[in-house]
């Protein structure tokens, strides 16, 4: 387990879902700091959390100061992003933004350690944590087009209600006692019921009919992969799940691509893990990704609709809290701290 | 509405999911007839269900005779159907068989009454009702590739419990009230936890990698839509949702297709119902799509990963016991009654 050593590390959103797993993984991981500093919106104020066993207050990011502080973690809202992480940075913190708020600005790397870690070097104060859906594609995929260059990816998504945050998870589990009680399910985190039903992600909609978080996916692979013209469509469905993202993705490669070949290049590949049994069909499962490090990947097979043999189908599954936020911006740390 | 009379109508499983469907259609349409024969297995027996407001009782399949029924709506598993739609058959009955028994066989039609109700004529006795999967992605895409030939489909599936029977229904709602009481989800209908979860289809996986119900989607839509080299790939998951499947759907076609085409031909099509507000984001969505008749389809928009504007992308949810199943059936005996 790698071990980082920092003066003061600032979580920022520490409240929040994604701030809580940061907390988790830095006592985890062993990543040491001799000081932590908690920051959340003027409504957390008052919350006491626990790091390593040491209760710290948590103070009011609005009032706050980045002197002194040499990495900040960002998990509060690409809003809050914008206007505290230059100001971080000014300040002499590097930040590991998990936002959306820099991930497409071509002065600020965005990174994936498995995949891009020298990115991660040519940072001037601010490195983008990937979306989740993305991170938890690209991990199982880079390694494959690495060998075999990507020619198209098809991806659907079955995202979890943690990616909307603490309340979501609070409302997927109220609404699924409200439905079995025979009460109506009352949507407030999400525009319509999430229990028991799934819909179509609720980010913004484009002219060209595409989510956000559609786009996110597109646009990040592009930059994490510097493959700028790969054709990638999704399509992003939020499903009654709490805190793993799972995928089904078709592949198009360059050249011929055997499920044999995709099974012994994803064994060595990094943060992922194969479970592919086909006779106790044991495949990924949110239940199982859950509290995972690794991208769970498996139904490796030859797609049969594409005859010259470039095609494979995979379904894969990742927590979106972990390898999906908080453990990737945490692997950034500790890949600046080797540095 | 159409009604049809027939003198005897036999239900073969009347007390599962799909019989009482079955029933519940029978008297929503008008289906008339003098009698109706409602069949179970022996575990059954002595189970009385209304038609029509009048008790029926539920007789043993074992020592059914088929003289004198005139259709036969068979949903009692393959097995059954293997063992006694030949028996139907060669008494008088039409069988309408919605297991998977007949499906392939080259004697017997595979009917979609939107799609290919011409082909019903041919039959000898038996006519296969298909995969629900199937039926919901066909409906949709069907009277886009009569305006513009497709070349290639890739699918994935949200499945309800209720393609498993009535057990899985009442699973997915008990493993819930578990895991929200904080204890362990209890598999039986299911090999792995549906609450809160999510899995690869739990059917036969065969060499290939795929499993019986993504053949089923691959092989069934060749048949009804008479194109036999037709490229399909599919993957299915069980989501825990109770009795609407919803299915991701990417097109290429021969030529050109734009977004508005295809809203315009859908907004015709026949069984179709157009659900697609990107600005108050309203898109297919199991708890709108349950109980209704039609497939709901959305997300209609340019595939960006193919320059050339011959992709399309789709998300569709529709009722699986309904169309999915007992509709399509019905329609089918409708079919029958008017020609």
């Amino acid at each position: 387990m790698p071990s980082a050593m920092f003066d003061n590390v600032a979580i920022v959103g520490a409240t929040g879902a994604v701030g809580r797993e940061f907390i988790r993984l830095i006592e985890e991981r062993g990543l040491r700091a001799k000081r932590f500093t908690l920051l959340a919106s003027t409504r957390s104020m008052g919350t006491t959390v626990d790091v390593n066993g040491h209760p710290h207050e948590v103070r009011d990011l609005a009032d706050a100061s980045f002197e002194g502080i040499d990495i900040a973690f960002f998990s509060a809202g690409g809003g809050r992003s914008r206007e505290f992480a230059p100001k971080a940075a000014a300040a002499g913190a590097v930040v590991i933004d998990n936002s959306s708020a820099f991930r497409m600005d071509p002065t600020v790397p965005l990174v994936v350690p498995e995949i891009n870690p020298d990115d991660a070097r040519n940072h001037q104060g601010i490195i983008a944590n990937p979306n989740c859906s993305t991170i938890i594609m690209a991990v199982p995929v880079f390694p494959l087009h690495r060998v075999n260059r990507l020619r198209r990816i098809v991806v659907s998504t079955y995202q979890a209600a943690s990616g909307a945050g603490l309340s979501a998870m609070q409302e997927l589990e109220e609404q699924s006692r409200d439905v079995l009680a025979g009460k109506p399910p009352k949507p407030r985190a999400f525009p319509f019921p999430i229990a028991f039903n799934l819909f179509s992600h609720n980010s913004t909609i484009g002219d060209h009919g595409y989510n956000e978080e559609e786009i996110k996916m597109v646009r990040e692979t592009r930059k994490i992969f510097h493959e700028p013209e790969l054709a990638v469509t999704a399509t992003c469905i939020r499903v009654p799940v709490m805190r793993a993202h799972s995928e089904s993705i078709n592949l198009t490669f360059a050249d011929p691509m055997t499920p044999e070949a995709v099974r012994e290049i994803l064994s060595d590949a990094p943060g992922v893990r194969v479970v592919d049994e086909r006779r106790p069909q044991h495949f990924p499962m949110p239940i199982e990704a859950d509290g995972a490090d690794d991208i769970l990947v498996g139904r490796i097979r030859q797609d049969i609709s594409q005859p010259d043999g470039c095609g494979i189908d995979l379904f894969v599954a990742g927590d979106q809290l972990r390898k999906g936020a908080a453990l990737n911006g945490i692997q950034i740390a500790e890949l600046l701290a080797k540095a």
